[in-house]
């Protein structure tokens, strides 16, 4: 007998006819013999028109209520859920995150869980009921609903099936699988049948959004075999799993890119200790997330060029904080260049196979397309290109890694 | 300082700016000083339709998920309410029924309030904090939870408000207050300055829902003074008293209706103990809800006939039970008749005045409106008519009784 956690996303269950469907999937893996728990997210806008509602009452709102608001849309789900699967005359019961309850630290409206009563949960599993989790919810210490965040339902799920020991995590949703590109861009794009943690971490975070990047790294330290399938066919999904299952390792495993980056350079910079974090404080600060940040070599020893990257909606608010601050920072010139796409080569191959990057540069110096910053990781080359270039990028490379099938 | 308790209905929080209107409201009663506590209502419409996606699922549904589903209405409108009031600049906070907690039984969807725990309420608007609470919900000792049934908001604000000793409990509604008789029918019917206890039980009950029948109960065990007043006007609305705050009391205070009603007759019932019970009994368990019962001396001391009115939509369904258990109790013959109204006058005075029943009588006459079936109690005498002659009845009443002003 196997445990298994599935967890449906919003548009997996947003509305009836869906949640019907979602509740014949957990009764058939329930009827073959295993012990299920079922974490949902709230129906596909729902969770939006709550933060609409929200922001109509006050712009700047007290995160607390916010948090209160927010998670009854899951809450919604999870009654509607049990409903569906007892309906299939399976004994089903929902848990809301108090109830456990996932506890939470107090940083409500992006808590992180600190830990899980599955006490509850296990009692019943092993008593032929199906647990029904909604997702996205915690409990403070000071005994008030938290949420954890944009995507905090695969997080839940995650965390539920670590600290069961499940056998399996399935994230059902509107997609079947990671694709090694965009099939929208790249009609050549094939389904990843694995891919490490590692990988889909740098994939999921650079715009093949599927798997919120915090369950990665979560199902990661636990070991939780995670998969992410279609909620709508039945077609096997893509399995995220350690390294060591995979044993040919594919050099270059999938492409991604963003497309709404902005990057703005200082120049000379004093290159001394203490000055990126001058730069980079004031922007945490003003809650600018900075991605892509490059140095040179200084030239002469006494000032340097530092370049990073912003999204786009967040460059005029980067260029006001590094303005104000100029003097204290101490730099000759700012300089920003929007329009930009970030394009990234992913694979955990890449580490023990050399002349990887030469491919990338080649096959984009081949097409014309000017390369502005470079920057790499141990399973990741990403380099900032015109926007404009974007879709003829990722096709040459999708075919010069040999993706193309 | 006062200590309010503020309740608003569905309507009054049907969308965010009711809401906001509804904030202003108890920041004003704040700002005079009072210690504040509000309950709220889902917005109007809300509970239906997660009602509907409850039968969609399933039809037979479960009670305690019906109830975890059901209660994110209230959670939903307890945020944003504390929001709105924060945005006027005045601490808020919302407590939910598991977090105070409000105790309840374990009878899921119809639950009845065992204890509640007011010490965070208390301690919060004594630090000039508002306190705002969903209504309708509380907590199982399973842990799980609960809803009042239908109305339950009321009930939650004069729990609460017994249960804080609060100076007074304000239902704010979409009307203004309790009339002396419906005014869309009777054009001469005046808003009531004070009503007592037991006179708005009489006329809740019987077709002027206002104010829940079970928080009237409460407010009365619990000395709570309650008034009904509306959300969207500045108007004194009609106050619940007891019996000893008001001096002249009027004979008849209101006079009532209700228009869906049917009745039935069993002829030739066995006149010997334990009758009653078998007719009853099993209408009960079908959930027939019987209203009036009148059952007259027995001519020859062995047979009687026993009539009784249930609502129009129950007959068929109380007729089914009666024949199937005809032999059983032992009648003749069932009659039945439907399209029928039943008529109260209501008023604490009638019991220390003579005459009443016989005006009511009298003006029936002269308007040729034949009584069906009779039924009296303390402060109440009901009488059942053809549906057809209630605006005529109530009309003339109303005016026999002075009510006309």
């Amino acid at each position: 007998m196997s445990c298994i956690v599935q967890k449906f996303g919003g548009t997996s269950v947003a509305d009836i006819d869906c949640i019907k469907m979602a509740a014949k999937r957990v009764v058939a893996a329930y009827n073959s013999g295993n012990q299920m728990v079922v974490v949902v997210s709230a129906m596909a806008g729902v969770t939006n028109n709550l933060i609409e509602l929200t922001e109509q009452v006050n712009g700047i709102f007290d995160v607390r209520e916010y948090d209160v608001i927010l998670s009854s849309g899951e809450q919604t789900n999870a009654g509607l859920m049990a409903l569906a699967i007892q309906d299939l005359g399976i004994q089903a019961r929902s848990w809301l995150g108090w109830q456990l309850p996932i506890k939470t630290d107090s940083k409500y409206g992006r808590a992180r869980i600190t830990e899980i009563d599955i006490s509850q949960i296990k009692k019943r599993i092993e008593n032929n009921e199906v647990a029904v989790v909604p997702g996205f919810q915690g409990l403070s210490k000071e005994n008030r609903i938290t949420t954890l965040g944009r995507g905090g339902s695969d997080l839940t799920a995650v965390a539920i099936a670590g600290a069961l020991s499940a056998d399996r995590c399935e994230i059902y949703t509107d997609v079947d699988g990671i694709y090694t590109c965009d099939p929208r861009i790249v009609s050549k794009a094939k389904k990843l049948e694995k891919v490490t943690y590692e990988e889909i971490l740098e994939l999921a975070s650079q715009g093949a959004r599927v798997l919120q990047a915090r369950s990665v790294e979560l199902a990661k330290n636990y070991g939780v075999r995670v998969e992410v399938k279609s909620a709508f066919t039945d077609t096997p999904g893509t399995q995220v799993v350690s390294e060591d299952e995979i044993l040919e390792k594919e050099v270059v495993s999938g492409i991604s890119y963003s497309s709404d980056e902005a990057k703005i350079t200082l120049r000379r910079v004093k290159d001394q200790p203490g000055v990126a974090a001058r730069i980079f404080g004031p922007l945490a600060d003003a809650s600018v997330n900075v991605d892509m940040i490059v140095q040179n070599v200084s030239e002469d020893g006494k000032t340097t060029d530092l370049t990073f990257t912003v999204t786009a909606k967040d460059l005029n608010h980067a260029k006001e904080v590094l303005s104000e601050k100029k003097s204290k920072i101490g730099f000759d010139e700012l300089v920003s260049d929007s329009n930009l796409s970030k394009i990234s080569i992913v694979g955990v191959g890449m580490r023990s196979n050399t002349g990887v990057a030469k491919t990338m540069f080649n096959t984009l110096a081949k097409k014309n397309i000017n390369i502005k910053v470079i920057s790499t990781s141990e399973i990741k080359i990403s380099v900032l290109i015109d926007t404009e270039y974007t879709e003829l990028a990722l096709r040459a490379l999708h075919s010069a890694y040999g993706l193309d099938q």
